[in-house]
């Protein structure tokens, strides 16, 4: 698509247009160069939707819940965008839709964007156009963007660093299990949820979670995007911390719901009037930055069509002529050359 | 520790000493110039070792199995390594050794080198020293280096670039739920385990995993390290394909652990006489150049210390004058103005 013609979609965009909104996704989602050309001339209208990360082990009904959260957020006047991450595989040819057929509740409703995209091959990550995507939502005027990964934690992080508020949903029985907790999902939290609290067992998960978040050097703060490499490090609570509530709800029962929203809306607010809001954004756009740069510098170094050496090089390595590190040496050197 | 002590290391690790191996471990997880200090000293004395990655969701007894088949591969005279990858937190304050107690069954065996490295902050990733690691435990002389990621997998793909043969680990159940399998761990496999086959449900969920691997485009083979861009594209079976092989076994129990074995030892030779080796070796190269170039590119362009303009950049960026594509360009830029 010409850039004019990418150009004559922004105003509609910006006007509401849902048809324009998908057409703008499709092509930043099949096409890295469109993807740049719609996030230069949106950018400067974006920055006011806040995002919300909501991720979990596979089970915990993460889907179900988002389509009532979505429900609830629609009571109170508020224009929503759900954005679901499938991760696709080879064996299932595509996003899988599951248990998303309750969205269908929402999906009539004008004030509701609901979107899945596949993050095809990127498996530990989201879908390389996600950043994108979620700026169109936002330039969309979407007062809040629900950004939902579908299946298993391995997109915590990235989910954590896209957006504002991070929820994490766990279900009875699940928070119970070390194993589960020790794989980093809690330092991501801004809000934990105990899904299914109909099931049995649900108090005593939310009762592990709390006290876990206690026993945590952060006493149950969070560090946004700090991953720390010093776990010994006790960090000192500030008046600023945000103190990270453990609520349990029920998608199923509808029990739980709006205080989730609440808890979404308190965040936001004490990201705002704590000035902790610009720090995310920073550390939002920081992350952007270095996945655009590390693509860009793969695609120049790496793609053998572009590189005739990186094969010989491949070849001394297996021949244990040289060894990785001259081998990027060697890289950096050549393209420098090249240039200068 | 200067290059000197690094390289009087080098004639000891190689002669066997376990003292010198562990002290070269610690050098590399610690300080990533000595990690490329001895790379390049090690890289030739490569390439014997045969890497079995190890993966799996959390609760399917991956540590136990290990265990299990590092005592049967020592029945069979094989010198082995067992690196453990935990996934260490600010909450849990390091490495989790949960119920590796059992490991200590092997570790007074002289043939068998046990480590636990934490991959701290590297959350979705294999710990940034790994590479250096296995390279330092194959020099060792190891035959075989068990490559154990442990807790949630979010490091599938990561394990699988490192290893010759992957071990995807389940447990009775776990199969069965769509959710758990789309998360793409299948494609990875070339070896199946239904471990705590003792548990009932063991059989279903064997079946539930052929009939999985029988349904998907590459009729059971694996593409090893490609991640289908087209999952539509259905992969022809060629003569040479690994057939992935459903095992189940009780590592309580002691029971189907040599099969294991057999079957590991079945695909390496599989590899050598296809010549597959050769090509998964070429990927394993590939994507350890790929993990420095990016580390150094990232430090070079994103380190902030290194380079002041990126905190002015991050505040135009805030205020929405200028896109994080543009940024990118300016960082290049500015780093190739420095330069020429």
């Amino acid at each position: 698509m010409s850039i004019s013609n990418i150009e004559s979609l922004i105003p509609k965009l910006l006007d509401g247009s849902k048809r324009a909104l998908a057409r703008a996704i499709t092509l930043a989602e099949n096409d890295p160069q469109s993807a740049r050309e719609l996030v230069e001339l949106i950018h400067p209208h974006t920055g006011k939707a806040h995002v919300v990360g909501i991720t979990g082990p596979p089970g915990a009904g993460k889907s179900s819940l988002v389509t009532e959260l979505g429900l609830e957020l629609r009571k109170r006047n508020l224009k929503i965008a759900i954005l679901a991450i499938d991760p696709s595989s080879p064996f299932t040819g595509g996003a899988i839709l599951g248990d998303r057929v309750r969205m269908r509740d929402l999906s009539g409703d004008s004030g509701v964007f609901i979107r899945s995209m596949a993050s095809r091959g990127s498996l530990g990550g989201l879908a390389k156009a996600t950043s994108a995507v979620v700026k169109l939502l936002d330039a969309a005027r979407h007062d809040l963007i629900l950004l939902e990964t579908v299946g298993a934690g391995q997109a915590e992080v990235d989910i954590a660093t896209q957006s504002h508020t991070t929820l994490v949903v766990e279900a009875p029985g699940m928070g119970d299990d070390v194993q589960s907790i020790k794989a980093g999902i809690l330092e991501i939290a801004d809000i934990l949820v105990v899904n299914k609290a109909d099931k049995p067992g649900a108090s005593r998960t939310a009762k592990s979670l709390e006290m876990m978040l206690h026993l945590g050097p952060t006493g149950g703060t969070r560090h946004h995007g700090v991953i720390m490499d010093t776990p010994e490090v006790v960090m000192e609570k500030s008046a600023d911390a945000w103190e990270i509530p453990v609520l349990k709800a029920s998608a199923a029962e509808q029990t739980g719901i709006s205080e989730i929203v609440d808890a979404i809306l308190a965040h936001q607010s004490h990201l705002e009037s704590t000035g902790q809001m610009v720090e995310r954004n920073r550390q939002k756009y920081r992350s952007e930055i270095e996945n655009i740069l590390v693509e860009r510098v793969l695609a120049q170094y790496l793609k053998s069509a572009d590189n005739p050496d990186l094969d010989q090089l491949l070849d001394k390595l297996v021949q244990r002529e040289i060894d990785p590190y001259s081998v990027v040496d060697n890289l950096l050197e050549k393209r420098q050359e090249a240039r200068g």
